[in-house]
């Protein structure tokens, strides 16, 4: 099957465009396919239960064979999290990831029993040659260890994609490798894809040290428990929390599966040393409250975390207490901020402290590099075409307008959709026809089976319920047996409404009766029943339920008993 | 009935204490009963389909008698919204507002069909007595004009209650009375109530002509048409536009039913006076675009907005054009921000150019004051006690802490919950029992019928859908006629999904016949279903919807044939 019109190097996003979120991005040139990160989304409340939104895979099931690599930037879900269902989906050769996504890769394929031997970890001097592309990193700082930038030169030109990235002149771990960047950039860069996500935000970055001096001023002042809720995929923030309960002389809770999950590869990767520090919540309760920090999930106020489960005094092990401290060592994802809001207005009424990035800012600081960062990158590698990536539209678009700023021609930027494809012609790009690129959604353990169907008819039921009504028909008198049968659930409260459901029972009687005639016609009974219910019930309530009438044909049933 | 342990006169929230809505505050004396305001609050998408929560009508019904009256601060809904439900629930012989909220009042009624002819408009000279309260007004700046504060004086002290309100030094309507507060304050006053919406914010609020330079600025740049989304109940920045447009020789159509009304009453009340410049879409067309100004709702990304339908390209009768330019003179009100961010994206999906308060923090500025706003007020009327109002906990708290930074004891604040009673007895206030104050839902056009029950049904489907499943059961010779009916909605996409639904026939149809024994029990057999059901259904799909067992008893049927 021929993809594309014309010949030449292909880059085009699967995902991770107008979005921030399910990261995957592809670079083909001739029979050479190669895939940069595979990640979710988390749609958060308005996918009503979806958890989450992987890549549309059409493509790549189309041109399997050609598939030669996955390589993964850093170990975040939005870059990793697809990778299970990737795996089941397509053969990949090999997966080049840098040490601690290795770790959380290998835990997150244990977990759904998927067998995979060829991840291969890269290291910034690691080189990948295939026939026309080979492949190089670099390594940048972001909020996990091991983030790296990705330069792939093909013969049309060398490409570099950013992944997540800041800079943070006084970092926690290793510092950005700015040379490399300059060196590559000296070279000649044909095509910058660069992460969008801080792009509406002026200025630098707060370092992730100025985070540090934050916790330790909070930490002399206070001689409670201190309780702080992150990200538990923010590494470096974890490693800042463990030193300085160490020199405060505190040991840690946890509580949380991902934090467990993370803690524990970071101390196997070496990137956190201090594994004594770790103490069970039955040891805590022997130690006086001074000696305690709980490092826990909910800092996005979910409702099962950890945190959430404190703030309303329904989490087993803890017990708030007046003098504890709470901090949110986070920023609001968007979308979140109602139910953040709620954890933190529950902790005031039980009278304990609390600190967040509203109240002090320099309590948490982004992965993700501010306007006058991303100029720097984009000076570093002085490409010759912009494409912004990893962000909503307003943020590539802004990014975008960044680049204009910092020389790159208007003509030669791209604010792209998902599927839309750049052709590399000898250092000369242009736009051309698009490839398969959907949402996929996830709910549950089943890929694919929630479509929007599904989700109208529960946004429908979300906010006005179902009435069901059931009636039996012998189809051979043409009576109609018995009174229909009303039930709801999400309409109204059924004690207090015997009233409005009795009016319902006569209405879809009439409206059977109606209808029963020679000619008997189900889908004419239930449009009956459906028409003159929704009529009388949003005139008598003002609500427009999911009306679902079920006619039974009693004369066709069998005697079953066993 | 006894409400309360001691004499004296009692302060306390019905509602309006850790949220931000529903206003409504009762001052009693004896048997002199006033209440301030009668708001609702518009909960989001949270509560699933909940339209709005209004206050508990509970003691006032148990109290009827001793309302003398209501008296209105000023005209948005989470100050008069709950008038019409307050009316039908309880007399209330006099409201006494002032003279925009009056158009409100009166526009609310009508469509409502309700009569209420003890309306009177106050201004700041009104005084009113009753036999042992006296009530006074003073003019405050809000977004909305005619906002007063309203001072009470009872046997047992003064108490002030701010209503909304910020500091302008440089106002767009008329300066709030600093004289009238300084002379209260002088005077003497025991409890002051303060607004405390913005409370968590530093320093001094964006002064109104700040806004009126920054949109002057944007019409000068752009040649296409503007469109400008706002608040509707936001009169003042309504009378910027209309003055921006007049002086920028724009016409404006207008969209939205709430911007409609409140364009009407401020022309009424002659808060707006250009009323020619306001055309139809169809005289809009005739004109070019650098003439036109369209003003609509939708600054929080509400679906069925006018911004939101422009913006999606459903609006009937305006379509997107290139230089287009939107303006979002707004902030976005905590739950609205992903649904706000949609808007955005889509609109610079279209290419028009975006303006919000994030990439220009000029073009809105609220209409409650921060904290040094707070603090002068404070400072004005040098109460004895202190009582933080109109917010969330945590702005409550914080608002208690400026008190404490200005000079009341701390043990003189009172951070509350509604239905907590503050108790006056010659000047020195003591908190006592708490009087019955929970959250009233409407949904649709019915009050109080969407309980707790009904909510948790929504969410469960909203997230996982239902399964109803029927079975006609013999009763006399308790057999199952014909298989069980499976039906579901927002569950799975039901054509790809014929086996596992099958496979739930089959289950229910075991289940069923595992219990029809001799003493047949319905709720047992129910039972036996959704163990079962929920039990496969979660394994294969992950998922929890409402099982809904229908059981039908065929032999009792009787035939009702017309």
């Amino acid at each position: 099957m021929k993809f594309f019109k014309s010949e030449g190097t292909k880059v085009f996003a699967i995902s991770g465009l107008g979005e921030v979120g399910r990261n995957m991005y592809c670079i083909m040139h001739g029979d050479e396919l190669i895939i940069t990160d595979a990640g979710v989304t988390f749609p958060g409340n308005e996918l009503m239960g979806v958890d989450y939104i992987i890549p549309d895979f059409t493509f790549l099931k189309q041109n399997e064979k050609k598939i030669k690599a996955l390589f993964i930037t850093h170990g975040h879900e939005d870059h990793i999290g697809a990778i299970p269902f990737l795996l089941q989906a397509v053969n990949v050769p090999y997966i080049y990831t840098p040490n601690q996504a290795a770790g959380l890769i290998r835990k997150k394929l244990e977990e759904r029993n998927i067998k995979y031997n060829n991840l291969i970890v890269y290291t910034e001097k690691t080189k990948v040659k295939l026939k026309n592309i080979q492949v190089e990193f670099f390594l940048t700082t972001h909020s996990i260890p091991d983030s790296h930038g990705i330069c792939i030169t093909t013969p049309d030109g060398t490409i570099v994609t950013t992944g997540d990235f800041k800079f943070d002149f006084t970092p926690i771990g290793p510092m950005a490798n700015l040379h490399k960047m300059a060196e590559i950039g000296s070279r000649g860069v044909t095509l910058l894809l660069s992460d969008s996500t801080n792009a509406l935000n002026e200025g630098m970055s707060i370092s992730e040290s100025k985070v540090d001096a934050a916790l330790s001023e909070i930490f002399s002042k206070h001689t409670g428990r201190i309780i702080i809720a992150t990200f538990a995929s923010n590494i470096y923030r974890l490693k800042h929390i463990v030193d300085t309960c160490a020199r405060n002389n505190r040991k840690i809770v946890t509580f949380g599966r991902s934090m467990d999950t993370n803690i524990e590869i970071s101390v196997q990767g070496g990137y956190i040393k201090n594994k004594g520090i770790f103490i069970t919540p039955e040891e805590a309760k022997t130690l006086s409250p001074d000696k305690v920090c709980i490092l826990c999930t909910g800092s996005q106020g979910e409702p099962l975390a950890a945190l959430t489960r404190i703030a309303n005094g329904s989490h087993k092990q803890i017990k708030l207490q007046p003098d504890d401290t709470v901090i949110f060592s986070s920023s609001a994802i968007p979308g979140n901020a109602l139910s953040i809001a709620k954890t933190i207005n529950k902790l005031y009424l039980k009278g304990v402290e609390v600190y967040t990035n509203t109240s002090l800012s320099d309590i948490h600081s982004s992965g993700h590099g501010n306007q006058e960062e991303l100029k720097l990158m984009i000076h570093l590698i002085k490409p010759k075409y912009f494409m912004p990536f990893h962000g909503e539209y307003r943020m590539l678009k802004k990014h975008a307008d960044l680049g204009v700023m910092c020389g790159i021609p208007k003509e030669n930027t791209f604010v792209l959709k998902n599927g839309d494809v750049l052709s590399i012609n000898k250092g000369i790009i242009t736009q051309e026809n698009s490839i398969t690129a959907n949402e996929i959604y996830v709910d549950g353990n089943r890929i694919g089976d929630v479509g929007s169907a599904v989700i109208k008819d529960r946004k429908i039921m979300a906010s006005d319920g179902i009435v069901v009504v059931i009636a039996n028909i012998d189809t051979t008198s043409k009576e109609l047996l018995g009174k229909p049968n009303i039930t709801t659930r999400g309409f109204v409260l059924v004690n207090e409404n015997e009233i409005l459901l009795k009016k319902l029972e006569e209405i879809s009687k009439k409206a059977i009766l109606a209808k029963l005639n020679s000619n008997l016609n189900y889908s004419e009974i239930k449009n009956e029943i459906i028409g003159d219910l929704s009529t009388y019930i949003y005139t008598e309530t003002g609500r427009k339920p999911i009306i679902l009438p079920v006619i039974m044909n009693i004369k066709k049933a069998e005697k079953v008993n066993a």
